[in-house]
């Protein structure tokens, strides 16, 4: 299977790697909108303008979009699925439905196959979230984030005045958790899901109160979320806050038996010690469905939901069957 | 969707239950190997002679085949995959492989769709090994079961002579699952990896001393595992130990980056009080897409490697866009 990287950012450089773990995966470029003279490659793959994707339709049987959700991938997926077999990370929950109607009527113009909202969540926590639900009609469902990097509210920090660097995790709360786990069905309010640690790298002479109470005053980022703030050099953030660590829980808990007198607990959850790598890795094996959903003729747009989870792994029927039923 | 049951003990009973929480489920009878007048089920289902299920075929989109892996599974679901739509819960992880071959062909000779090993290990399990080696090929899988009552186990117990009845739980070793779950990677013996509890009750006048060393050196069922004993009365196991609780958890934990120099883990786990109910109930998700796929002309024999989340669900594709993505 031939795949191409359209964007050279972090999730980029992860489906590079990723294919380099994949044995029947072939990285033939990658793709930017920068200069290609200015972008080396980890594994001296060739590097293209973005404009020339389509010169290089033989090499691609599945591209792979690396692009932001909020402006780049609302234009970038619906363009590129009339050429090419596509797959995108668009994790914007409330928009999904409209990108999905963008690129299907894309894709079947073009008569290829696109697959939107790959990754964790939006990907694999959906996948739970589905599964979990179709076995357990009568429940309640929880999804917790984190411990982890979130990007979108460390950004937010970096754009407030005498601020040079931040770095934002989120973090369930844990006895929130346990009462779920328990089967407790708890009514749980924002604040009571997760809490928000900032560390911040300020300004020499800035006024730090003014910052703090900025951060967690923020309307939508922080103010309904108990936030810590705390100040650190610039050399601690690099040394103790440089990963981009992620993770977290989705469970279901839904009751069963004649009078529902059994409670069953559903849980799938992820620790990831790099998000964009884990990421790019789901979108890998996904690719792979692509190229063979594809090759059986299936176009237009599809999510994880339609994929037949046999056609993510690179073995035999014979041989899932055998060793991982 | 009209379903039937072909064997009524727990899992018959489960899937009664769960028929009752899908408003899309018609279960319109239920078959037994036993005198049908002797056989009242819980919620007012007509039950039938297995001899006759044939002159029922126009009530059974699907038929659920609710008997045992040892003897009855692979003579049962061959014959009735000729006639119906069917599946099952083979669990006989060694030979699944024939299974799958002996009912594939006669699902094909009938024109029918099959799917076999469904419930949640083999099934959900089964599905998170495939998607977590799929999404991470570099990587080490980890399955442990319990806390958990294992009926094997307890029958085995109670075939010693002077036990008058028993329960036995597996138990997962706590430190075991924590050195997975933090990335260690062990390498683990069966003891190591699982506990055996076992509840007693014993004869009056017994050789307890005997009988727990009859339980502690079983070749395959104890001799390899720490096993204690606990001799009990009829009433402390009826009060304490009545239920069939079980659950369990599937680890992958694997490493990305060009270096390799990130661990990822994956993790998927069950709270179950009520194993039978549960496992109904996913076999009754599963009947739900076996009666879509049938519909669009699929035969053979599948497993749940080979479908697509979305045919679980009752609700349409937009909607679970919408709602689960």
């Amino acid at each position: 299977m031939k795949i191409a990287i359209y964007g050279y950012g972090n999730l980029g450089r992860g489906v590079e790697a990723a294919a380099q773990q994949n044995a029947d995966v072939e990285l033939t470029g990658v793709f930017t909108r920068r200069d290609p003279a200015g972008v080396k490659t980890r594994t001296g793959v060739p590097v293209y303008p973005a404009a020339e994707v389509a010169a290089h339709k033989d090499e691609i049987d599945v591209l792979i979009i690396c692009g932001g959700s909020a402006t780049d991938l609302p234009e970038m997926t619906p363009a590129l699925a009339k050429q090419f077999n596509v797959i995108d990370s668009f994790d914007h929950h409330a928009v999904i439905p409209e990108h999905f109607a963008a690129v299907n009527a894309a894709a079947e113009e073009g008569g290829n196959l696109a697959l939107i909202s790959c990754g964790w969540d939006p990907g694999l926590f959906s996948l739970n979230r589905l599964i979990a639900n179709s076995v357990l009609p009568e429940g309640r469902d929880y999804t917790f984030w984190g411990r982890g990097v979130s990007q979108g509210h460390s950004d937010a920090i970096r754009r407030i005045e005498g601020v040079l660097d931040a770095r934002q995790y989120t973090v369930p709360v844990e006895e929130a958790v346990k009462a779920v786990r328990n089967g407790e069905n708890p009514e749980l309010t924002t604040r009571q899901k997760h809490l928000r640690e900032c560390y911040v790298v300020a300004e020499e002479g800035a006024d730090l109160e003014r910052i703090t109470r900025e951060i967690v005053t923020m309307p939508d980022y922080f103010a309904d979320y108990d936030t810590t703030v705390e100040f650190i050099t610039a050399e601690e953030l690099q040394e103790k806050h440089a990963g981009l660590p992620h993770g977290g829980v989705v469970i279901r808990s839904g009751k069963t038996g004649i009078d529902r007198e059994h409670n069953e607990t559903i849980e799938f959850s992820l620790k990831l010690d790099s998000n964009p790598e884990f990421t790019s890795s789901v979108l890998v094996a996904y690719a792979r469905a692509v190229c063979r959903m594809a090759g059986r003729g299936r176009t237009g747009c599809i999510t994880v939901f339609d994929v037949a989870p046999a056609d993510l792994s690179p073995k035999t029927p014979e041989e899932i069957r055998r060793t991982m039923l």
